[in-house]
């Protein structure tokens, strides 16, 4: 196998997603798979997409009252037990500490699954008054859930990295305010950092976060027509606070007790944005996510070669006060392999100099993912490369707005929704009556499911029948399978 | 007990160092102790200081060829063993999960006590030819040992954040020069953002990190007279590339083995620093790293109010485009009360204004920790705040810079050594024959210990014979107390 063919892709976008999935993770350097099944090692260049991330989210946390916290990497059994939905929702899926050195311990420690049961007692210690309100505390850490399921990078692993927000406020308005702060964040994450666009909506109940109230959804369309849980953010009504006293006098000095959120978002949304525009050649990154955003590649003869280098490192100077650039001067590859690497390791903009541009004074840009290509003044270059950044997200979010607007559909029966869902990719909207029994013929004939209902409460459902049972519709399910 | 006594710091630093340090932590809002002994809750104000530490070093670490990665919380046994030297020296000291859901585990997973032996086996997997070296990847992330010692906040603590660096090179010069970069990037974080200066030296061999050619570190002299280990950096020579298979084809054609380094630095940087400059009002902490930098406390009457608030704010506005700062406009709590709670939290610099500030287009400032105070012209305030910023960080090295000098004797005897660690601070140098056995009757009597010897491995010895047996002096060893 020649070192060409090894760095290519071998597998299809779109007859092979899975294989091409996991030959785009480890061929651009994103992740490899860890000894233990389910467990992956994220390498400097899918690390850096999560920096990235993190850069972004962080920042509109901390401009809307948000502050970093650590919380312990561990849970006692009793602080776990003290709110049974979470025990329930949990128990099955938790890795267990039972050991300290040689010793067994006496309670057995939880490797934190989500932290609401070690978080919320301590937002009751530092609540005692109305003024003590809001808490807003989030922690970036990874967790771990125990579930049996082929590890896919990103998307299913037992232990991954998200960030975990945790607020009490004084009552409901406050409280319900900040899951839609959340949820907005994470709407604008997608849309204009990750260029996906997204569906916000409600889980059904169903399918809540164990112990809450509402748990709300940004979803988004793959390429291959399943939908991806993108971020959630709950209102936890009083549950949470009323099993571990988070309580507070108010400014008539009575006791009220506190209502709660959590809201996560996790590296699925790594997954998600390498899904949805990466290609057959490779990984393809809006440019704000690239951990390299513009890669210059000299093309010389021998005697060329030291005009054009010079005139590339004046280019690497100029351009790397600003973006994050990469000068490719390797002498033992051409500039052929050298298109390719950067291709598949996701570089947004590529910019190509040889003696004609030399003598010109102008350079010659590529577009990734399409190859569209411009020569353009050297002059100005910095405001240039700026449109021609902006101009490769627009295409990025146009393509995948394309692809979620083609695949909404509607539907009115059973037989209409497997139909619908059999033949095409993404959602089919259905008048529903609420009742989870109603999901199961569909997730039995199709594995697709329930992903979320409309946002707003007080929505009309699409049609006045349930489609699945004939009774008296209250909600539109959207139907999909998912990741 | 009134708010303000409950408020204020009640314990000594000089005279009850240990209850006066666990007061500060508590009382600043930095950690909580969890329910598992062993274990804290790091608050929004702690954190932040541990936030402010990363943006330094991260930043630094990125401009000298690292990248950050992420490999998994858990280590198979099997892992851990192949390093033999590991596990002899951290298997007393780790969690194991031996449970996932309901099922036990047919091998035990440590939880990471350092990762070596999971990250190792990577850099043999990306290593082929001279090419691909030197890797260098870090990682920010908490570990667990399981030490059975009282809990002391970011000291000692059985779960604790850190970077830990990892590097593989083509030769000892490579890798040694890796080593020493690391170690002066922790010199220069304490020096030049905690105001806190160290010495750097060697470990003792029987002090080295377990598989090390060599141990480097940087210390720092508490107030109280113990050494704190800072940061260290290790040369690891071949043995965990033998150990895990770290081999490259040189540009000869011939397998070699690579040369290894790992670096950490903990958060018990964040102890040393509070440790270092705090008093009996409470937090003190220089200016980069203070989660606020600057009060500002609007002192009014009823009649003066409007416009001393409107001062207040407009300085809030103009300073806070270059400085964390916070305006303290609370309507139920009076200045001085403001005045004791800031100085309790370690905001560095104070701006007082009232109804004469306002009038004369003045304010007045006052640097913590010494209370020194100055009323200057509004004109040019954000410049006046940077001199004045720079004053507050030089005073608190200063202050340090003294305890160093003052506290560091020699001694040629054993008598000696133990006389002199029982009258002062600090550390006693001696000359030493570098056996372990020539440590003990030291720490047997004292609880003192050899924390270093010099970096230089040719620097003669203070003395020709070592201070405990008499037999030829090889090395210079620093004895002292230690945290």
């Amino acid at each position: 196998m020649s070192e060409q063919q090894e760095l290519g892709i071998t597998e299809s976008k779109e007859y092979a997603t899975g294989e091409w999935y996991a030959e785009v993770i480890q061929k651009a350097e994103l992740a490899d798979y860890a000894p233990m099944g389910g467990f992956i090692v994220t390498r400097p260049r899918g690390y850096a997409l999560w920096e990235n991330l993190q850069s972004h989210l962080d920042s509109w946390f901390k401009d809307t009252g948000v502050t970093n916290a650590y919380f312990p990497v561990f849970i006692p059994e009793s602080y776990l037990e003290k709110e049974k939905d979470i025990v329930e929702g949990f128990d099955p899926e938790v890795a267990w500490v039972t050991k300290g050195g040689y010793d067994e311990l006496e309670e057995p420690l939880a490797v934190r699954p989500t932290s609401e049961s070690i978080i919320t007692p301590f937002l009751a210690q530092w609540t005692r008054s109305h003024r003590d309100l809001p808490h807003r505390v989030n922690q970036w850490c990874s967790v771990v859930r125990w579930e049996a399921t082929e590890t896919k990078p990103f998307f299913r692993t037992k232990e991954f990295l998200w960030q975990e927000g945790h607020t009490a406020h004084e009552d409901e308005d406050g409280a319900w305010d900040e899951t839609m702060t959340r949820l907005s964040q994470y709407e604008r994450l997608y849309e204009d950092v990750l260029a996906i666009p997204v569906l916000k909506g409600r889980k059904p109940a169903h399918d809540k976060f164990p112990g809450a109230h509402t748990t709300t959804t940004v979803e988004a369309l793959m390429p291959d027509g399943k939908s991806v849980q993108g971020g959630t953010s709950h209102y936890l009504g009083t549950s949470f606070a009323e099993a571990y006293d988070v309580t507070y006098v108010d400014e008539d000095e009575e006791e009220q007790t506190a209502h709660t959120t959590s809201w996560g978002l996790s590296w699925r949304a790594l997954g998600a944005l390498i899904m949805t525009h990466s290609d057959d050649q490779g990984l393809v990154v809006p440019p704000a996510m690239a951990p390299t955003q513009v890669v210059i590649v000299p093309i010389w003869q021998e005697d060329t070669k030291d005009d054009v280098l010079e005139y590339a490192q004046d280019l690497e100077a100029e351009l790397g006060d600003r973006y994050r650039v990469k000068l490719d001067d390797r002498d033992e590859r051409n500039p052929g392999f050298k298109f390719n690497e950067w291709e598949l390791k996701g570089v947004p903009l590529r910019v190509e100099v040889g003696p004609n541009e030399v003598e010109d004074e102008e350079v010659t840009l590529n577009h990734r993912p399409d190859g569209e290509s411009e020569t353009v003044d050297r002059e100005g270059l910095v405001e240039t490369v700026d449109d021609h950044l902006d101009a490769i997200f627009a295409k990025l979010k146009a393509r995948a707005e394309e692809n979620l607007e083609e695949n909404v559909r509607e539907a009115e029966s059973r037989e209409e929704i497997l139909g619908t869902l059999g033949q095409h990719k993404g959602y089919v909207k259905a008048p529903w009556c609420g009742d989870e029994a109603c999901e199961e013929p569909i997730k039995d004939a199709m594995a697709a499911e329930i992903v979320m209902v409309p946002l707003d409460r007080d929505a009309e459902p699409i049609g006045d029948e349930c489609a699945i049972c004939g009774a008296d519709a209250e909600e539109t399910a959207y139907f999909a399978k998912s990741y």
